[in-house]
Order: C-alpha cells, then structure tokens, then sequence
C-alpha cells in the first residue's frame, strides 16, 4: 500500500507553500528568452573570480587540514574578528563574540524566528517588507502587523501606536524587523532623523529591533555614506540585533553571512545552528577572509557601486522614456530594485501573464505585504541584467501593459479568480 | 536599560542547550594536547585536496557565472541526476525529482522534523541513537520512545510493541529513526534479516521511516559491500525516507547531503529549505559533481576504507592490549566508532574530568540515549587521529581509569553531583 504522506505532516507544513520570489526565479533559470527583474540577484560579472582563483591554490595546498574540516558552530574565529573590525568601520564597536557565522543572512533570520517566536507571537514588520523574513519568521509561527513606511522610513508614531494596541489586545510583540538601508523592496534610505526616532520608541515601548542590512556598501552617491549610519551603531542597550552579508558583495555561493547578538542570545542562536546544519562550510569562510585580509573586499566597493549605479541609471532613463505615463517610481540611492506603482486599472498579478508572454517578470507587490495589499505594485531588480537587457525588459513591460489594456475583459475575469483564489497574504508571502 | 533577552525567548529556546558532541569538538579544537576520540571527523588527510586543485581552475574561470550564484533550492539538477546514478549502484531506483541537496545531512535531519513533527508526536529511535537527530527532531517538539538494539540492528518485535502501546495511549507516531549501516554510535550493522523484518513491521503498521546513511560506503571487508544493502532499496511504497551525505568520503566542507522522499514531501522539504537558507552553496555542489563526473568519488573509496579500518585495527589492538580487563567492546565493521562499556564500579560521566587530565576525550554513552541510561558506555571515534595518536589516546585512558579507581571517594561524590543536576535526557541529548 502507497503511503499517504499528508497525514504525516506537520500543522506548519500542511499550510506553507513556496515564496513568489523563488518560482520567479525558477521560472527565468528554465526559459533563456525572459529578461528577469524579478529575483535580487547579483551581477556574475562583479563576482570576485580573480580573487578566487589566487587564493585557491594556497587554501587547497592540504597543509592546513582544518580548511575542509568541521569546524565551529559560531563560525572561523579569524573571520569574526576581521568581521569585527569591519563593523568597526560601520560604527558597530562589538566584539567577535557577539558575532555568529550563519549560512547566508536567511539562515540568521530563520534562527531568530526559532530562538525568539512561540506560536501567536506578534512581529512588527514594514509594509511593504522583505518576503524571505517573513517566511521564515511565519514558520515559527508568527502573527505579522504592519508599520507604515514613508519615503523616509517606518513610521515612528504608527509603530507606538501598533505596540500599543497590540498591548492593550494582551498580544506579545516579539520585534520589529526592519531593512532601513535600500529596503527590499522598496530601495527606500531611512533619513538618521527617523533612525533616532525609531530607536528612542523602541527604548521607551522596551521592543526589540531586527536590523537587516544586506545592502548598506552599495549606495550611488558618496554623499550618502553617514547617512548610511546603523541602528545598531547607535545602541547602547543590546536592543538591535544586526545582520549583514557577503552575497551581495562577494558571492551568494559563500553562504556566508553573520549576525550581531548579546552573548547570551548568540549562545541560543548558536545551540539552534548546531541542530540546524552543525557550521558554514569552513572552506567558504576562508575564502572570504582570505579576500578581506589581502584588502580586496574594500577594495572591490568601489567598482560595485559604479556598476550598480549605472544599472540603476539604465532603468530609470528606460523607465523615464517608456513608461512615465503608466508608472510611478521611488528613486533608489542605493540596492537593487526600483519600486513602481501601477495605474489603478491595472493589477500587477492580472499583468504578469502578459510580461511572461512578452518576456519580461518581475515580483508582484503584494508578495511584500503582510496586510493584503500591494497589487498595484511591482518590484523591479536591475542588478543583474546588462544595461542592454534592462532597456528591452522595459520595453517589454510597456509592450505587456498596452496588451493588458487591449483586453479588458480577460484582466477583469482573471482579478477576480485571484481574488477567490489568494491565500491568506499573512501567513504565504 | 540594558534589555532583558531572556524574556523574549521562545519555549523551546529556553531549554535547549549545547550538544555534548559540539562541546567536545570544542574543547579538543582548544587544546592540542588532547587526544580526540570525540567527535566522528573524517580525516583531512584523505580529503579531495588533489580533485580541489584540479577542479578550481575551471569553476574560477568565469566563463559560467551561475558557479558563483544563488541556485534553486532543491540543488544543482545535473548533481541530482549523477546522486540519482550513484543511488541506482547503491540499489535506490529513484528519479532526480525525489531528490533534495541539503546543507549537511543535519539539514535534512531538521527540515524532517519541521515538516513531519508537531510538539508532543512521538519519534521512535534506537537505544542508542545519533545525538545530532535527536537534537533535530527534539527542536520540532518530537516526544522520544527508544526501540531496543541488539548486535544485529534494531528489535522489530519491540518496535512492534511500542508502536501498538503508544497508539493505545492516543499518541501519534510520526517516524522510527535508523541508521542500520555501521551505527553512530555503536558502528553496528543491521543485519539483512532484520532489515526485512523492520520493513515488514513498518509496512504492517503503517509507520514511516528515516533511513540515515552516512557510512555506507566506509566498510572494512568487501564481504560486506551486498550486506549493506539499503532499506530504501526494498522500499515499494514510499514508506522510507532516505538520507546520505558526502561529508565522510569527501568533505564536510562542501556541506552537500543530500534527501531521497516521495515528490510531495520533497515540495514540503523545500519550501521549509527556502526559508531557511534559500540553497546549498552552487560553488559546493559544482565541485562535489565535478569530483563525480571525472570518476574521482569511486576512485578514492577503496583507498579510504583501508584508511579506516587500519585505524580501526590500531584502535582494537591498542584496546586488546592496554584495556580487556576493563573494558567490552563491540568490534565494528565498518564506519567510525568503537561503542565500549566500562566496568560497573564506573560512570563514564565521572570518569571524563579524569580523562580530559590524562589528555584524552570521548563522548559519554547517555548523549545518545533516550531513556536516560548509557553512563556506563563510551563512544571512541577512531576516524580523525593518526594511528600513533590512537595507541597513545588508549593508554592515556588506560590511565585516566588507573587515576579514577585510586580515589573512588571523590567519583562517588562526583556522581552524585551528576545524578542531581542532570537534565532531562530526552530533550538535552
């Protein structure tokens, strides 16, 4: 007898299904002829090759067993130090203890879900906000609210307010999580107005702040550089914990990220790993600090924000040229996307057939938000595709919403499967 | 305010604590005085050192950027399809699609236990058991129950009883953990029989099972190659899960395993891997395929089981003369441990301090054991330390239990300290 596996699932399993970034991704690594703005991935061409192929023969000369070994559940002591040192530079004075190695930022986020949320615990997140947190968070268990966000960042008056209420409902607000750097999605820079404002609530309401910063060395504009200040930079009472990452600076294939905790909460984070996958691959460490100690990482900043940069310029001037009468837009200052708004007659999830069918995706917005809205927005990744590809894709995507507007009739039948169809937006991003 | 971290933490991180095994790895990684015969590490001396060097040069080239990219979750599909071809030697006829690459074999351990286990299901493991996998599960909530082992593997009459007594008291049984082929810890090999008779009973029953099988390629006698055969491979009905890892014949730092289910739970496991860690390392899994295509993996297995089995015989040898008035032992075939008992008067727990002055470690037998026994056992990995070191460990332990019989007032109120403050062993293996 066929054994019927769905019995055997677990509550969280029988509801989960995959995030909309990820069949979006599938879908362009199976169809050669899509130009994709749809996953944050990073431009192959500013991978660092050289510097891999220099630093190989020494790691795998086999006079240093341990580079292929097991090796500690924290993470390469060396690689946290030269990490300490580097948050130095960022403001961050913490000691390589207070730094655990995690197998890609996403890792760190699920670890937090699991050493911080019991089932029903609330987390406060920005609408929009990052999908992979959310998911990961959700695993654990998590009830999702919304902050407001500005254009100059989550609203500080709208977070008091939600704590309150939820407070008052006798709910247990875990945290905030916030992407205050060039946020995924929206490219959005925190002005240090709201950063204080933000810290100085979350003191006083005693909630703790999940700081993501995946994105803060790739900023257009030197002039942005303080700007760029850290909320962790600025805590004085083991309120923020931190997370950063190499895959978009070096490589996602290092798998290498770390996150800055109290000790005493590195030590659960580091119990919960251990379970988990038992270390990061030790090699892939090596190869990071090997790159940090011969000055390539700083030295590689540069070049990655010019070639991001022009990226960025590419799609605003196609943007500009083909689409200023459909789309509105925030002007990113740094990261990888560009956040447009839709006019009202169009839904980005009734569109996406017609870009798939001219070439071209992207993430419908609502992937992004946590209390049910966010279709009449899309986001857009220029960092990986040439410039060239960029124009075209854009091209695409005018050519998708002129064949959306020829059939009325089809868009609205469609919205309306969706809207029978959608999955509870909190809980499947 | 210095915030208060430990009222935010969730159940389960508020008593979880540190892995035995992880804490030994720790103390040997921090004096090398120490004669390790704790954590089961391959030896770096038969590390892929070579094939790495070989293999760089192309991977680095650049010429393919998807190296050094984010890839799907499920893993590089031309390394599933050489798994698949590996898998069809070992005698598991399975298709590309019922296979998930993980982050080490304790990945695939602890995305079972998010997608299978609710808190309070029962798992049932063997007495004794891997730590790691009881870790694992015990993160998901798992309820422990231990099947007796003997010599020939895993009891199918008392995996029948329990299985019939927890259904009786309205328990749901989720799975029967196994690693059937040169045990950890016990080295044991289950015998064909009895492979049968746990297929059979679980089929009868209606249980699931978890098949871990990291060491079927590391036997000492070419005899043994047909007994190894996996249950997978006599599996019709989609009634065991299967998982294997790279970690021992190649290396742990690839981090590549990899998961063998029906496709439905495979879509399960990998949306749970996504929010996770969003995919194993591509660099990783390139160079594991690589190895693979150019013949390498079957190249090296035979050298590495002489590698082996010499240290075991070392390990035997060095027990026989300096230890058989103290000490039984089972003699294993295959994989990375000698599973020892100690004579009556002594607690393997006690005898540890007086071990860890005499230079040498081990790791106490009740890490693996559900039920709260096992202080009289001692699991000695002989995998990692050179055969010299193997002779002089055995003597130092030889001497640690000289050390201990001589003030066995102190032992006692050693013990009773232990037996105080112990906790609870089915949730802190």
């Amino acid at each position: 007898m066929i054994m019927d596996h769905r019995l055997l699932l677990s509550r969280r399993a029988r509801s989960v299904t995959e995030s909309a970034i990820r069949q979006m991704g599938i879908v362009t690594a199976e169809r050669a002829d899509v130009i994709s703005f749809a996953p944050g991935y990073p431009d192959p061409a500013v991978f660092p090759w050289e510097e891999y192929r220099e630093i190989a023969a020494s790691l795998f000369s086999g006079a240093d067993g341990r580079v292929l070994q097991y090796g500690p559940t924290q993470g390469h002591r060396p690689l946290r130090e030269w990490i300490a040192e580097l948050q130095r530079r960022r403001g961050i004075d913490v000691a390589e203890d207070q730094i655990l190695i995690t197998s890609g930022s996403q890792q760190g986020l699920d670890l937090l879900g699991r050493v911080l949320i019991d089932p029903g615990d609330v987390v406060l997140v920005e609408l929009p906000s990052y999908t992979g947190a959310i998911s990961a968070f959700a695993n654990a268990g998590a009830r999702f609210v919304g902050v407001v966000q500005t254009s100059t960042g989550v609203d500080a008056d709208d977070f008091e307010a939600q704590v309150l209420r939820l407070r008052r409902t006798g709910a247990t607000v875990k945290f905030l999580y916030l992407v205050p750097t060039f946020q995924n999605p929206t490219g959005r820079l925190t002005s240090p107005e709201r950063r204080r404002a933000i810290l100085d609530r979350a003191a006083r309401l005693d909630v703790l702040i999940v700081e993501d910063d995946p994105y803060c060395e790739l900023y257009f504009d030197e002039t942005l550089a303080g700007r760029r200040r850290s909320l962790k930079a600025d805590d004085e009472n083991g309120r923020v914990v931190y997370l950063s990452s190499f895959s978009k600076t070096l490589s996602p294939a290092h798998r290498v990220a770390w996150l800055v905790a109290p000790p005493s909460l590195v030590a659960k984070l580091d119990a919960f790993k251990q379970a988990s996958d038992l270390c990061t691959s030790e090699l892939e460490q090596r190869f990071v600090l090997e790159i940090g100690r011969r000055g390539r990482y700083e030295q590689r900043l540069p070049h990655l924000r010019a070639h991001y940069r022009a990226k960025r310029d590419a799609m605003l001037s196609a943007l500009d040229a083909r689409l200023s009468s459909e789309l509105d837009w925030d002007v990113p200052e740094g990261g990888f996307f560009v956040w447009a708004r839709l006019p009202q007659d169009l839904d980005a999830r009734v569109m996406l057939d017609h870009a798939l069918k001219a070439g071209v995706i992207y993430v419908v917005g609502s992937a992004f938000f946590v209390d049910g809205t966010g279709s009449d927005r899309i986001r857009l990744a220029f960092s990986l595709p040439t410039t060239d590809a960029i124009e075209q894709g854009v091209d695409r995507l005018a050519g998708a919403i002129t064949a959306l507007r020829s059939s009325p009739g089809a868009a609205d039948r469609q919205r309306r499967r969706l809207q029978a169809t959608a999955p509870a937006p909190h809980l499947e991003p």
